[in-house]
């Protein structure tokens, strides 16, 4: 595998706090209760850096019990499977799958099956499989058919709640941002009673800002390429159109790091609610129910809270990636990316030693 | 297989002429030079009833040589893949595979597999393969898993310009539509020296509406479940933004067959020109390059040809369609689905022997 | 004035039925309990042909009291003001005035004085009035500033329940459709204990379907250029999100009476809820509150009503217009406007002396 | 009238550069040939501190030859003339206003009679008149009717190429951001031959970021209220698909200097091209034409573009904002905006004597 630079950790382990909410306990989008990560990672030879997270909104039945979600697209250059159904319906039935650009149809097939098996499902005809993705080509022989849909099961299957791995792991293990190591990053914010918790998958470029710094000019750090897929998850009774509104401030995050928003960048965010006030079981959907709901006005400091927790997701997933080599499609040779220069950045407090 | 009704035939063998505008030749989307249209329908014992329809828009190299796009969603309860890269980019670089509701995962699989595997295509590493779908489970055991990749990839590898194949084939094989038998269905425009070509995929409900006649209450003819997937090529350079437009006046022509609109009816419409002067081949990609293009002004007989076509097709879908038992999913048993009542339509020209 | 044709009447009085769905007690718009009406009509020497009409969806203070509701655009060729703010909160919070193109500045400004005017609002310091708009010029010299913001507040003023002025009344004084009298129409349905009404005004063209019939040849129920804007209310607890949807159905019935949906037709429909439950009040506003709603599965009968009383709206604008001489824009002279040749439809009731 | 701070100034004045991409001459919307700038500034008494900014895209009959545009809406609580025309055609056709919310009305009025007194108009009776707003009534009475129409024409009349006043002047005069005083300010950047400039209306809050820093804790700069309008020129030739995705990148820009990006921020972006290649000229509109255009592939310097040019544009609107003492509705009394902290800042060049 790769070697990991001495200098992994969050960024909050470097004296970098990022925005004014305080952070939930795991730091984690797995703070919303209920959301639970699953993550399967293939790193084999010198060609294969890929892999599948899954997102869980909650531990029942995703299929009966469906949850309000909203859908933003700053740049639609991607392959997101079910986009147009979360935006009609403003819902979610299934787990989200965030993997690499060729295998999206292997995470339908997965999410599709595993659906279908569930118990409750017997009768189900139609699943919407809401499958992200961005292209890890750089260092992943994407073209090789892989995660498969046993291993994008696996990745379901072995979904869990607590803290969450970052950097090169699940859908992370090839990707690569601002020209460094990048891959999986999470945080949360919590506001009042509520948390919102943010995982992306980073693979975009630009010009690296940490904390509002930028590295020296000549630094790798510049290259603008790539896409990110970020998650939003939140306990809050926000309802579908409000989620949806959330998923556009997470864009504010991802542009305060630097993104450069090119034209090959597929920039999505999908938020959803795990309140059970917003669930829409067998029974709220039969006809007429009740919902509680926050307010449009109620809705800003979710809103400021989700800018935050995306900004320090995507640092995260930066920071907590080792050094990789593996496979170059453009350049038809192993390429090694280079750690990020955290020595030039005017960062005071210093990592405790892990 | 299934009866076939006496009285099978596309409408204007039955004197119903929907519209003003001439037909091409074949009346049919392959009256627009290059399309190519393929099918694979799978029917095997009492329970699968499904298949997959491939629709090319050119001979050539499709990833090399994208196409100009649009596309429009009246109700987007459905699962089309490549949509939001369509709307970004408005360009298509695949085929446009049509099938049931669970196999668009492994179509997209099947889309991938046949690109990458393209001369030319040696570098490729991401491809937006677009796949539509409406749900055959009133026919066919949709949670079989056909039609497999392989079996997608024949309906690309057999696709052929000339006549195209209607009723219960390809991905029209196990489809109902206003409680009838439904299917592929297609029919041209001719405007001005180009064509515009309709391809449906019926499977949705309302009160069927033949010509403006609505069969006698009682008829079977009232159901409003389902979806339909409108597919209009034209070789008119319209550029992305007026394909878009087209694409929404499609919608008319569903309307005008009787469509209930309902929430389930997952209502999609993409168009594509085959203009080589609109065509984004590499060389244009590059940077800058000249378009010919039609202006919004001279798009309006385009607009109406579509609906007309569209409505055109749908019909066509139906009257070609001959009777079907198959697995009723929802009542555990085989379904027989009467044949239309066309006796009861004041339809004054009869239909030649065949 | 203008003459009168002999026949005019709405088209259930000639026999002709549309749809399935029982008619309220008016067959309007304001079969919706609170839902009021109020025109302007401006007919003045050859040129002025033209007018406003208000739509109130409840007596209260409307900006205090605000009502979710929804926006489909089937082609945005058009001037409608406050577009936006609808579409993102979902709420209209001000009178809907329909009136002509060049006056759209005008209403705005009419909608803000009465608006900032109102008892409770004395703080208010921003309003989204929602102004929609066709185009009259056939017969109205549009460019001579009429209505003026004055004439506007009267139809606001005037509002009343109960049955609605019909034709070439309001915003609808000027206008043309099918190439004959268009001008407000407007129809309703019952579903179970709810009503849904809908109001046009109809300024569009293509080839005109009455129930289905087209009218000979060579008639001059062919033209296609113009607008349609479309208002449906309902007092069903639909959420916003489901107004848009049913928003997107009313195109239906405009498609199903022949529309052409032309580049320069800017078709518009706009739907709002005056539910108790739906409801936005300052209480409700402040934080978090409940909202009762029908679900996506149970909006499918109001939306095939929607089509219905979309359909029998613009046949009736179309019904109760009369002949109408005025200013021609294009022609440099007066035009005169056939009535609609009934004679030559297979209607088989007749009207009943008025 | 207000105090004027000693330190107003551009922000590269104060040594600090956004961005890696060189400026125009003037570092302005008018960098790109042939755009004009007209304020209308009106500060009178203690109660009216507001104006109109007009934006001329091109010197000659926008009418007549309009230009390809594209709109992006990152928050749609504004009350945006124009917009969905714009969406749907991809063309401006009018001078854009900026002003205040309740203008809007007035505002569209006043583009109308311009655009109908225009040589060459005389037969025109359909003017899309953009105009976008923010709400100033923090400082100004909003609700006391100014500008009125004729004071918007002035803001047209006085249009003028060359540098651009900024800070309180224009649509400006009243607004806040950040909690101290916004207002108009602009930007450019050369990429390759062509120019791209931004001009803003600034009136929004957050947590300010200049070049990365926040202030300390307890500043004023913590405001969460209002809106902004972006405006961003090129003469490079892109399309309407293009210039829409361009105006969604300068909500990155946005982003970058600490929007709080809340429920009640109107954030709305219009991108327009003055390339004679891609203008919409009467005899391109006839039927068929050819466009120069940059493809996808090429956009994205101008994209990144756009970020820096709207931090820029945002940065210098403060800062060339001096103190300014108005009406404040909500508080019933005259309210005091303090000026930039910028001693707090970690900025090292010191900003040459005025």
């Amino acid at each position: 595998m790769s070697g990991i630079s001495m200098q992994r950790g969050r960024v909050r382990e470097f004296g970098i706090t990022i925005g004014r909410f305080p952070t939930g306990p795991h730091n984690a989008i797995t703070d919303v209760p209920g959301v639970a990560i699953g993550h399967v990672t293939l790193i084999e030879g010198a060609r294969i850096r890929t892999g599948a997270t899954a997102i869980l909104p909650h531990g029942g039945n995703l299929h009966q019990e469906k949850i309000p979600a909203g859908l933003a697209i700053l740049n639609g250059y991607g392959k997101l499977a079910g986009a147009t159904q979360v935006l009609e319906l403003g819902e979610i039935e299934t787990p989200i799958i965030l993997t690499n650009t060729l295998a999206v149809g292997r995470a339908i097939e997965a999410v599709n099956r595993w659906t279908l098996a569930q118990d409750g499902n017997a009768r189900v005809t139609s699943v919407n499989a809401v499958v992200g993705e961005t292209n890890d080509s750089r260092l992943n022989d994407i073209r090789a058919g892989r995660p498969s849909v046993e291993e994008i099961l696996q990745a379901i299957d072995c979904a869990a709640t607590g803290p969450v791995a970052e950097g090169a792991v699940g859908a992370g293990t090839g990707t690569v941002a601002f020209g460094v190591k990048g891959g999986i990053g999470t945080a949360s914010r919590r506001i009042g009673d509520h948390h919102l918790g943010v995982l992306v998958q980073s693979n975009f470029g630009g010009v690296l800002r940490i904390d509002g710094h930028t590295l020296p000019e000549g630094d790798p750090t510049r290259d603008v390429d790539g896409s990110i897929m970020i998650v939003a998850a939140t306990d809050a009774p926000l309802a579908d159109r409000n989620l949806r509104r959330l998923a556009a401030r997470c864009f504010g995050g991802l542009a305060r790091t630097g993104a450069a928003l090119s034209n090959g960048s597929g920039d999505y965010a999908l938020a959803f609610s795990t309140a059970e006030s917003q669930r829409r079981t067998p029974a709220r959907r039969r006809f007429l129910a009740d919902y509680a709901e926050l307010s449009n006005e109620a809705a800003s400091p979710y809103f400021e809270a989700a800018i935050e927790a995306t900004e320090e997701a995507i640092l995260n997933s930066l920071f907590m990636a080792g050094d990789m080599t593996g496979f170059d499609t453009a350049k038809g040779r192993e390429a090694s990316v280079a750690a990020l220069a955290l020595g030039a950045l005017p960062i005071t407090a210093v990592r405790a030693a892990p």
